[in-house]
């Protein structure tokens, strides 16, 4: 009940954005798998604020300490507990939020949820921060997979309503997902690129912020994983994709546009291919059927809202006076996280993906 | 893993549309709230089909027999178990489905996770008969839910393009959800009624189907439900959302509409009504926060994909020739199932807000 | 929270002693296992009453109607739903329970817990009818296992302090398992059971009732199974074992004469056979060390306490009357469950050895 | 499936006992409960090993280091994090483990379940210095129980067969329990206790170890707690019990001594005290029915094995030359863990409650 999600393996994460630290615990995470510090490091720095002026200017520590479950350079096969301590806070900068909760924020259903005995500084719990041991747990995760053919990746499909060219639902190659990986911003077209970046700075400079959506997909799942009704995929996907702070709506293959569609256009035909293996022509389904997959490629995209934290001045309640008086965020804020987002939502697809699989196969070694 | 949902109340599902009854378990419910058999079998009625040209012709039985968990005309407290018996099946209908498998269905995948032993019939498992039983616990937690002063209503926000009003989502009262439930077809806008039915005898007319999205809200929920961070009420109510078959989008508040707001208009400003209350003048944020209920108006939509039984002609694999060839589903099929769906989203919804109430308040009786 | 158990494998059981119906789903069963109808109701025969002077009166049905999950002759995959209808119930003999809670049973503690309205007809939800299911479930999962060379078994280790020849638990093979199985009363020294079923009688006639200990066992389990640390293999048996009604005392291998043995005896030094597997010489841990299993005989032992209802006049209290008062529980009753709790046992071990196998191999088919 | 457990409040360990720290995070602890630093760090010294000839050497750290959960002195709401800093591990001691596993540990079945691939060094995970966190845990949950008129104490029942009196399963007072928290070895009579500790002294010279019982009582809880059938209050404290590294049994009430008891006796007969409480006269159910709480004191006992770790010479398998032969744990080894298990156990239990106590009553504040 809160922070520990799974099955087969256990995400539990911990820690407020001002406390002492931060961190994750994940619990039934394979022996054996080789421990990639640099890919580890790369996928927390995808996440990173600090790196231009459209993220905060907050800094953070490079890697987290790994304080368990990794022994000779491979997991140990027992619980990983990984810690980033807080260095760099300003808790001056949010001493307001329990007397005047910001508006979009968690300030005050989180202040009822715990009798206002939780942390309120920087968000505490609720921060984005903590999105960054996800990352961890997605970038072990993805070690995982990855020995096991499997390959996640996102790209920004919109911003401000400029969209990026969509992922081709039936080819997509894991070396596409690679490549995005390495770019500093995910986006597959780079005219919708500077669109983007234009539109946040328009954002930023009027105090402002704006949304947008992520596609995300995996490649190489093997078809047969995910149970029919009350346990299926897209739910369990779906349960982490929502704990991502700012996640408001999750749509797998045509999604939404399904409801446009006709039956007819909507199913996907199979066919054989030549190496025997069965495909469907099209993949509107987004790689899941009747809660199963299919073995073709996951999709899905995840609508983000706008960073509620903006330096324009609001309106809201302030509860001691009972009155709605003006408010102004201080400090730094990104006008648009969605650039940041893709490793995230990457981060809790491979952590459902990892659980689901751990569940088909088991634990024990067989080989 | 599998068709076991829950934590302080468990939902399991069982049965295959052409076995000898399908039915549920719900574990947790709490003791004491009166069972209204009427409200049940009017619950059961609004999904069941048979009622007109636009729905199977299947009949299905008034009310699912309760064997246990209910004794003198209140819950018992102890897991209560209803079933269904099958008996209007025509199993002829439907033997060619593991040879031929369906397009949009789950005979594929459904055969892989089991390894071909699993029931074909009617879609076995997998059918949307299995919705019954999910109407019936909805039903039962919406009695508990009503003893707490919560609503729980749906309507159909659209279908093939043709849009209802949208709920007002601030002020919706429960008056509104309970006028929609006595309705054949929940939908506000009379116009649109007509155009919706319009449409969906062309598409069946045509051989085809049509999609559509409904929009469900709940009413009267405390404030401080849910947790931050790999348990939030999104992500809790979406995991069962996304185990009703044929559902695949959901998006709570503003939902993917936020991706194109601004901060500044997309954030929800507090203020104190009359009663004392805390409330946001605006709800793009649906009526949670942070994972956790604010006490607005709990308000989400879901994707509802066409029928994929049409009954014209496709062409798919035949996995024993390894060629694709012509193909027709036998039988009369709902053209639009999403006329017959808001029951079954509103019983996710009121399944998964039992479940998050008891977490919250617990099962020991304390008056 | 309450009658559901289980991760990979879960059991859910439902009903009253005196309701409509009882019964039990599982849910993960692994699909292709054959259903022996026959192994199923033989093991059902082997708990049923009424065989015998030393047994309730009361008849139940053979075997359990299986309305899911069982597909032409094998399991589906899907949840198995089986239900036995309730008879030949005589309410009328316990009425009174609410006002004068019975001693030794739970009338008492069932009414706090369900605030009064639980149904209290022959101990309701609390009786001992309900481990009928379980048995099938239990029947269900030896069948399982079977196919993975794991065999369970147990006999009757003591009844009124006369002890049987305790379980060799280096060398115990299946083949005396089966042997126990098959007898009426499964006891290994002949001279044992004449004196148990001497002393049974002796409390029968007393109008009183005598307890006992069942001795358990697992043979064939692969090494490797179950986690250290919150998830051992002794945890999550004990966990089951301790939701039989009656027992009140779980110990693993040596158990509590652990804490009479030195160090250097109670260790179980290793060896490597003759085939090259690794044994232990003793095996004081049980077939359990750290919480996983060691490949050899997992062996328990369960305290059974003597039934509550007993035809001698009791001295309780009377709620109404806030008096202690004389008491009687009428109607028939065993003057001993030990005799009938063997399956029980067996199949409670069966259940959560075939949860931790599923755990551990997945249910994925990778043949 | 590891080293995760409960439901409303989750205790997840974590570390290796040669690695970079052990810890443990507490998911669901409630709101506002103060934080009593002198208490958490009490509890841990009672654990804590080099206080005499009769315990390892290791020194451990006073305090674990708090990372989040609590704020200005009281417990957040949010996931409570706790790390031990590992730092005199003298890891040249254990090296051969791997080669040659100890009798009675878990090295070779750890490594069966690893591959391999776990941390050998100390016991790794398996070391008993995990139960570290979960001291810290249960001095948490103390704290939490305290608000509620609940308390929790041990004593040691025996050490090499010489007996301490049992507890008053009708009468022990909070008072008593106290007592024996502050005692350097919680015993009730001084005379076993120094038979007790010349036992051990005795096992110590002759290079050997001793076993013993712990019994343990909860005072204060409110009659209802936990469910009958699958989730039953034993179940739920044996599961956690048997994951504290030595423990083979566990017993609730008369436990095994109920086998050859009469019902007549064993019964537990009702009255009203002159408060107006049910009470009973006996407490050989040891304060639960039907798998529910009753009001009376909650009362268990477990066996705890001798330390499997001696300094005599042994022989064992050496898995490189496939041959027996001699075998010493070299360094310095507790010859009797009993006299530190008390806290231990101490802390499985209030987990256990404190779990159940939330779910019972919910996480919401109502007042």
């Amino acid at each position: 009940m809160g922070s520990v999600w799974g099955n087969a393996l256990k995400v539990s994460i911990f820690g407020e954005s001002h406390g002492d630290g931060i961190g994750v615990v994940l619990d039934g995470y394979p022996a054996g798998i080789p421990f990639d510090e640099d890919f580890v490091r790369a996928e927390m720095a995808r996440r990173a604020p600090g790196k231009n002026k459209q993220s905060t200017a907050r800094r953070e520590a490079d890697l987290p300490r790994v304080l368990s479950g990794i022994y000779n350079g491979h997991s140990a096969g027992t619980p990983i507990c990984a810690v980033i301590e807080n260095t760099d806070t300003r808790s001056g900068d949010y001493k307001d939020f329990t007397q005047q909760p910001r508006p979009g924020h968690a300030d005050y259903t989180g202040a009822v949820r715990y009798g206002g005995w939780n942390d309120p500084r920087g968000g505490g719990h609720f921060s984005g921060r903590l999105t960054a041991p996800l990352v961890f747990a997605g970038a072990m995760c993805k070690l995982f997979l990855k020995t096991k053919g499997i390959t996640i990746g996102a790209h920004i499909q919109s911003v401000a309503q400029i969209q990026d060219m969509p992922f081709d639902d039936v080819e997509l190659s894991a070396e596409t997902l690679e490549i995005l990986r390495r770019k500093p911003y995910p986006i597959q077209n780079p005219r919708a690129e500077d669109a983007m970046l234009a539109a946040i700075e328009e954002a930023r400079l009027d105090g402002d912020s704006v949304g947008g959506v992520i596609e995300c997909a995996a490649i190489g799942l093997p078809a047969g994983l995910g149970s029919p009704l009350l346990d299926t995929v897209e739910g369990r996907i779906a349960s982490l994709l929502f704990s991502v702070p700012a996640v408001k709506g999750v749509e797998f293959g045509a999604g939404f546009a399904f409801a446009e569609l006709r039956g007819s256009h909507a199913n996907d035909p199979y066919y054989r291919d030549a190496s025997g293996a069965v495909r469907t022509e099209t993949n509107h389904n987004g790689g899941v059927l009747g809660g199963i997959t299919s073995g073709m490629p996951l999709l899905f995209r995840v609508a983000v809202k706008p960073t509620p934290s903006i330096s324009r001045r609001q309106e809201t309640l302030n509860l001691q006076t009972g009155m709605v008086e003006p408010f102004t965020v201080k400090g730094r804020h990104d006008p648009c996280i969605v650039t940041r987002a893709a490793p995230v939502i990457e981060a809790a697809c491979a952590a459902a993906l990892a659980d689901l699989y751990l569940e088909g196969y088991g634990y024990a070694r067989t080989e």
